[in-house]
Order: C-alpha cells, then sequence, then structure tokens
C-alpha cells in the first residue's frame, strides 16, 4: 500500500492532473470515481494504472469492478488518494488512462465545433450531451480548453470514450467541414434552429461563455442559428444551446 | 463609503447570503454584477439597497445603470465588497431586492415541477432555461435548494424576476398538476419525449441529480418520458433534460 504523498506514484498522477503537456507527453489522463470505473468495465478499456482506497476495494461495487478492470489496483491510504485527487472529497478509486480518440469519422453527418469554451465543467456538459444526440464528432478550437482537463474529463463521463474528440486549428477544422453546412449557433437574428433542414449534413459552431464565437468562426459559418427565446433571456449557456440544437438534429433525422 | 467590514450592512448583507430562514423574514435577497443590473434596469425592478465599489460607480456601464436603478448606491471599498460577496471575485456591485415572485397563472398550460434538485447553479440554470422555453411555473419540491439562495439567483440571471416560481410541498404540487398531464422524466422505459402530444397542457417532473425522482413523484406522474440517448451515455443532467423537453413542447406549441 502506498501511504507517502511522497511516493513518485503520487506525483505522477499529480503532473497528469495539473499538466496538459505532460498528459500530452505521458499520452495519458485521470478519471475517478466508481462511475467512471463502470464505463472503463463496460467499455471494455483497461487502465494503465489503477488507484484504490480499502473502503473501496472492500465495497460490493468496489471489488466486483476491481476484477473488471483488467488492471490491479495499487492500494493506497486515505490520504494519498485525497493527495491524488483533483475532486475536494476523493471518490476513492482513480485510473490513469490511455489517450487513445476514437478515429476520426470519413463522412461525418452531425459535427460539433467549440469556439473558445474554457469552463472545463461547460466542455464536460457538452462531450457528454454531443455524445448522447449522436453527434459524429467534436473539434475543439482554438482556446478550448483540453478535453483531458481533468475537470472536464468528470464532467463528460464515458463520452470520452465513445465520441472522437480532436483539437482543431481554424485551418484544420475549415477542412473538416468541407461540404457540410456550418450553421453558427448566434444569439439572434439567425434561422430558428427547428426550421434548419437538419437531415442535411451539418456542422453547428457554438463560441463559448465568455465572448461567443469569434470572427474566424464567423468566417467559416455558412449561416446563423438561434434558439427563439420565449422572454427577455438574453441567451442559453453553450451546454443547454448545444444540446437543444443536437437533439433537434436527432429528432429529425429520426423521423426521416 | 462604507470601509469597515465591522459596519452593520455588512453583517445585514452576509446574512441575506448565508442564512435561508433571515431572506424569508425579511423578504429579501441578494444579486451581484452589472448583468444582474442591467436585468433590474430592463425589468423596473427597484433595489431596497445598493452597493458599489467606487469603480463600478465610475466605470461607463456602471455610471448609466446606477442611474437607471432608482435607488442611490451606497459607495464601498473594495474590501468590504469582497466581505459582501458571495464569489470569488467580487463583480464591484451588489443590490438587496424584495422577494416578490411573479403571481401563479390561473390555468397553467407547461409547468415545471422540481424534486430534490439541491445543487443551486443547476437549479438556478434550470429556472434560466424554463423561462427561456416559456414556461409558466416552476415548482420546487421538498429537497431542492432555496430560489433565493445567491448561487442560484446568480445562475437564474432574470429569471427570479420573470417566471413564477414557488416552493410546495407534495400536497400542494398535487393540487398545482390537477387537469395536467404529468410526465415524470425517466432516464428509460418512457415515452420518447418528441413523441408525446405538448399541445395538451402539461407538468414535467424533473428529479435531482443524485437519486432521481422519489416516490411521491412517481405516484403524482400519470406518464413517464425519455430523452432517447443514441449512444451508452446513462443519462443527462437535469438542466438539460429540462431544457431539451421544454423546448420540445415550445417548438410543438409554435407549430401548431
Amino acid at each position: 500500500m502506498i501511504t507517502s504523498r511522497a511516493n513518485p506514484q503520487v506525483k505522477y498522477v499529480r503532473r497528469l492532473l495539473t499538466e496538459r503537456r505532460y498528459r500530452t507527453a505521458e499520452s495519458a489522463f485521470i478519471v475517478e470515481g466508481t462511475r467512471w470505473m463502470r464505463e472503463l468495465a463496460a467499455a471494455g478499456v483497461v487502465p494503465r494504472a489503477l488507484f484504490a482506497t480499502d473502503a473501496w476495494l472492500t465495497s460490493n461495487e468496489g471489488r466486483g469492478l476491481a476484477a473488471r478492470l483488467g488492471a490491479a489496483a495499487v492500494p493506497v491510504s486515505d490520504e494519498v488518494m485525497a493527495a491524488m485527487s483533483d475532486t475536494e472529497t476523493a471518490p476513492g478509486v482513480l485510473a490513469v488512462l490511455p489517450i487513445a480518440p476514437q478515429p476520426w469519422p470519413d463522412a461525418p453527418a452531425l459535427l460539433l465545433i467549440l469556439d473558445a469554451v474554457s469552463n472545463p465543467g461547460n466542455l464536460g456538459t457538452i462531450l457528454r450531451v454531443a455524445s448522447a444526440a449522436g453527434a459524429d464528432g467534436v473539434l475543439l478550437g482554438p482556446g478550448c480548453v483540453d478535453a483531458y482537463n481533468p475537470k472536464v474529463a468528470r464532467g463528460s463521463m464515458g463520452a470520452l470514450l465513445r465520441l472522437p474528440v480532436r483539437a482543431a486549428n481554424w485551418d484544420e477544422i475549415g477542412e473538416a467541414v468541407a461540404g457540410l453546412d456550418v450553421w453558427l449557433a448566434a444569439a439572434r437574428d439567425g434561422v430558428a434552429y427547428a426550421a434548419v433542414d437538419w437531415r442535411r449534413p451539418a456542422a453547428i459552431l457554438i463560441g463559448g461563455e465568455a465572448h461567443g464565437a469569434g470572427a474566424p468562426a464567423e468566417r467559416l459559418a455558412t449561416g446563423r442559428v438561434t434558439i427563439p427565446m420565449r422572454d427577455a433571456t438574453e441567451s442559453l449557456n453553450a451546454a443547454l444551446a448545444a444540446g437543444i440544437i443536437l437533439f433537434e438534429a436527432a429528432r429529425q433525422r429520426e423521423n426521416d
């Protein structure tokens, strides 16, 4: 059992939590909690390393999951787990996962492109709803937080395992959307989102919390789409806007 | 200018921020930030008291807003504002508002009922999206956080000014939904949300983050509604579920 916070593995986990460059160099990231372990077991993803407290390892669900995960769990003291964890109340289990993005689709029919979504909780929620709505992939434009940031991973739940997600510059985004309608979500003056024909292959472009979409996003867009507000609400947050538009696209495609 | 944190007004604001019972007794709550002040000015709501830093009062927008708000701003030092504020970075302006809920509608056609939504950020987002989608009112069932909690107020933006919001027990909720279809949002095994006829007067019942809806909510429901997931996602958070279902209801009613 690891009982010292000075153990090199504690430092390794801390660096993966806090340093994007280190995550990239190691091609690894951290996920925590029973629910994420369930996602890993269901997806057959084998952690590179697994750390757990005695309490978790001897819990009913922990015991079963530890057996299914295919990686030997290293027991750690509660104190070490607290030092390793990115959360205020450490959930008792933590895995080091390989960064192994899903392959980018050859002919995507529904993409989500994010411009400067810098809040990790928001990005996590957006990845989760994009996956739930059946988007074929998500491109993270300049100014977006890293998809493997621990708070993004936490919010996204298993979406990072299922959904092709790529960081990209505007040139790369331009190539990725060739042949697609590109709808920029705008707070006003766009086509009502339910009046768009979403059965056509399309990309939806959503700007970040602070300033909305920037000039490169505006240039890329072939149209503007708006969620009509029934009152004086100025705008919805990026996750809600993404969810409402993506699920409308899914609804239209299923009714087709 | 108030420069001492020992000033009784600082203590008054702190109690309104932190004590639900004190808010009820005083029938007052706190909102902060330029964007909220814009909402107040637009709605013609006059604060009971207004506190601002010199930096805010001499800013371009602050000067204009202070003149429009109809309450004399009490200047406070940056240190006092930091002590008064509920946020990590105090936005420089803070208002004491009367609790004056919108009248409950006589014949509501679209209600949202929340069961044990305890996270204040989530509740704020839900109120905002309910207002934006044109819900006629929101009932906060047992276990919900107070609508006038400062974090709820922050997330809701102006929705608390526009939308009838009531805390209620299950008996009161039962009376409020008489004559309405009551759709319980469930992670699985319900009618697909887009297949429901939302042109009928309806209430949507959504459970909290931790445990979903409880037994009283189940008893009240006349049907279960599900957002179909296109992948292995277990469920969406309460705000996304509310937003997607409410905007589908709004879409159907507009197309009617």
